[in-house]
C-alpha cells in the first residue's frame, strides 16, 4: 500500500496533484497528513518526515521501502506502475506535450505562485482585483495558461486538456483553485475547464476536506488576518 | 533527425543537459544555436524561436512537427524513444530515485542557482570565496547536494550517480561546472565525481565549446567586467 505524506490540504498545492491523481485513478492509498509549521529543524513537520524524505518536504510517496519525494517523479512513478490506468496520454506526441507542460508548471508561473497562494476555503476577490491591477507577471501567466488550455482543449477535443483526465489536469488542479479563490479573469472557455476539474470527484473530495480542514495559517496567509 | 535548440554553451545549463544527454549517448542530432540576447519581445532570441515553442525559451528538442518544451519533458522523450540506451536506471527503485533527484533540480537549488550562474570559462574562486562566506542559502544547497551524491555514489557502487551514466549525470553535469568555477569546497569524493562528470566525452564536448565561444554578456557577468 502506498503511503502519501501531504501538507493542509486548503494550502499545500504541490500536495495536491499527487493525491487527485491517486483519487481521481482509484489507485489505494494510505494519507499521512503532516501539517505545516515552522518548517524549522526541531519543528513537529521537519521530524515527522526525518529519515523518510531527503529533502524533508511533501508531497512525499512511500512505496514499502522505497521513498519518491518529488511531485513530478511521483507522478512518473505512479503512471509507470499502473499503465493500465493510462496516466499518461497513450499518444507519443500528446505524451510528450502533457510532460512538457507538467514541466514547465514544475519550475514556472513563479509570480502566479507566489502572489497567489493557494487557499481553497477562501474567497479572496479583492485581493486578487488588487492583484491582478497591479502585478504584470501574474497577467503573463494567466495569459500564457490560457493560451495553454485553449491550444490543448481545441486540440484534443477536451473535455480534459488531453481528451481523457491525465497527470496534466492533476498538475494544474492547484492552479484552478487560485484562478477561483482570487476570482482572476478568464474566457469563458477556459472558465468551463475549471469546472469541469471542479467538478472531478477526485478534485471534489479534496475540496470539501480543504474546507473541512478549518487550520488558519499566517504565514499562509499575506491577504487575512482571520478566516 | 532531432533538431535541439540551446542557448549560449557558456552560460546556458538548461540547454546543456539535454545536449550532454544525447552526445554522451551517441544520439545524433542537429544542434540550432540560439544566441542569448535582451529576450525581449522583438528580439532576435524571441523571433528565432517564435512559432516553434510556446514558452520561447531553451531548450527546445523539435523532432519533426512536434515541439518538446522542457527540459525534464526532453529527457523523458529521448528515453523514451531509445529505450536501447537505458538512460533512466534500470531498476524501478533507482529509476523513482533518478526521477526524484532529477526533479528536485528542476525546481530547486534556487540559492545556487542565483547566485553563481554558469559560466565555464570563467575562473570565478574569487568571488565563490565571499558567496560561500556570505550565502548561507548556497552552503545549505551545497550540503544537500554532498548528500545526495554521496548516498547515491555509495548506494550504486559509481563511478556515475547510479552506477552507469544516466539522466541524473546529465542534469547535475551543469552543478559541477559551477562548482568548479567558483570554487566551492566539497569532500573528495564529491570532487572526485565532479572530475569523473567532466572527463565524459558528452561533457568534454560542450566544455571545449564553451570556452571557444567567447561571446561576453554582462547580463550573465554579475561577477566579471571583461573576459
Amino acid at each position: 500500500m502506498y503511503h502519501l505524506f501531504i501538507g493542509n490540504k486548503n494550502y499545500s498545492s504541490w500536495s495536491m496533484r499527487p493525491w487527485v491523481l491517486l483519487t481521481q485513478a482509484g489507485i489505494p492509498f494510505k494519507e499521512v497528513m503532516v501539517r505545516f509549521d515552522s518548517f524549522a529543524p526541531d519543528s513537529q513537520f521537519k521530524a515527522t518526515l526525518q529519515g523518510l524524505s531527503p529533502t524533508g518536504k511533501v508531497p512525499l510517496l512511500v512505496d514499502e521501502d522505497l521513498a519518491v519525494w518529488d511531485t513530478l517523479a511521483i507522478a512518473e512513478y505512479i503512471a509507470e506502475q499502473h499503465p493500465d490506468k493510462q496516466l499518461w496520454p497513450k499518444a507519443r506526441t500528446a505524451r510528450a506535450q502533457a510532460r512538457s507542460v507538467c514541466a514547465e508548471m514544475h519550475s514556472g508561473f513563479t509570480a502566479l505562485r507566489g502572489n497567489c497562494p493557494m487557499n481553497i476555503e477562501a474567497d479572496l476577490a479583492d485581493a486578487g482585483a488588487l492583484i491582478w491591477r497591479d502585478k504584470s507577471g501574474v497577467r503573463a501567466d494567466v495569459q500564457r495558461l490560457v493560451e495553454m488550455w485553449s491550444g490543448l482543449l481545441e486540440a484534443y477535443g477536451g473535455p480534459m486538456l488531453f481528451g481523457e483526465f491525465s497527470v496534466a489536469d492533476a498538475y494544474y488542479a492547484p492552479v484552478c483553485m487560485r484562478l477561483k479563490t482570487y476570482g482572476l479573469p478568464v474566457p469563458e472557455a477556459i472558465a468551463a475547464y475549471v469546472a469541469r476539474v471542479c467538478g472531478l470527484p477526485g478534485v471534489q473530495a479534496w475540496v470539501e476536506q480543504a474546507r473541512a480542514e478549518q487550520d488558519f495559517l499566517d504565514f499562509e496567509e499575506p491577504y487575512r488576518m482571520r478566516p
